[in-house]
């Protein structure tokens, strides 16, 4: 990837050894990324299916996949961002097991790779609102899936 | 279940169908047995093993499982708990889908049921501190697994 979109952290995180089942770290609320809790929930998505283009106006979000394999492709259309028109694609799993924040104001889409449970954890700063999201149809925003 | 330890909490969570990937609540701010925000973290047991009595001082722990099956037992010992010697035990999976609330003070000890990954998550009020728990053996405390 040439350049992370302002605002967009990838974390690496631990991962501890434990003979009757590892433990996976997610977020402390010391970590970057942390901006104030609101709720965590999980979200899965079949294999090869998309959840098309929502923008928070308000919500961080922060990511985590500790079951399967999920892509994300975010878009910056922001009108005084540094990055703006730029798009950042990561792909998330326990393999490769990371923490991805995206900052409110950025579009954000994602696809199903595993071929079984594909689930991911987010750590958002405010409660699901509907009034504060923005969903837009796949086609509007052209990318190579 | 005759009685439930005192301070612990059993709560029914939504499960939102969506034909791409369905969508499960874990916590909310608002929701009954929060009690701030620490770390969330998951921990996995594999099929059959117990990890064995752990008490927090200070943290109270939110558990909720995604994916496989877990056991939990708790055993109240607390010198001034209305509850003082009772066990409680639930199991915890997608089909069942909730979450248990266990506040400070208690053991808690846990066994995988399913036979492939058994997760869990837990929203805690404080991050991992390993001076504010207790763990003892297996057998320091007597149920029948």
């Amino acid at each position: 990837m040439d350049k992370v979109i302002d605002g967009v952290f990838y974390t690496n995180l631990k991962q501890i050894y434990n003979p009757k089942g590892d433990v996976f770290h997610a977020m402390k609320q010391s970590d970057i990324g942390f901006n104030g809790f609101g709720e965590v929930y999980f979200s899965s998505i079949h294999y090869g299916d998309i959840k098309p283009w929502k923008k928070h106006l308000h919500m961080t979000l922060n990511l985590v996949v500790p079951i399967g394999c999920i892509r994300f492709v975010i878009y910056d259309d922001r009108e005084k961002s540094p990055t703006k028109g730029l798009f950042n694609e990561f792909t998330l799993s326990p393999e490769k097991y990371c923490r991805l924040t995206v900052p409110p104001g950025v579009w954000m889409a994602f696809q199903g790779v595993g071929r079984e449970l594909n689930l991911l954890l987010n750590v958002a700063n405010l409660e699901h609102d509907p009034n504060e999201m923005v969903r837009i149809d796949l086609e509007e925003i052209k990318y190579g899936w």
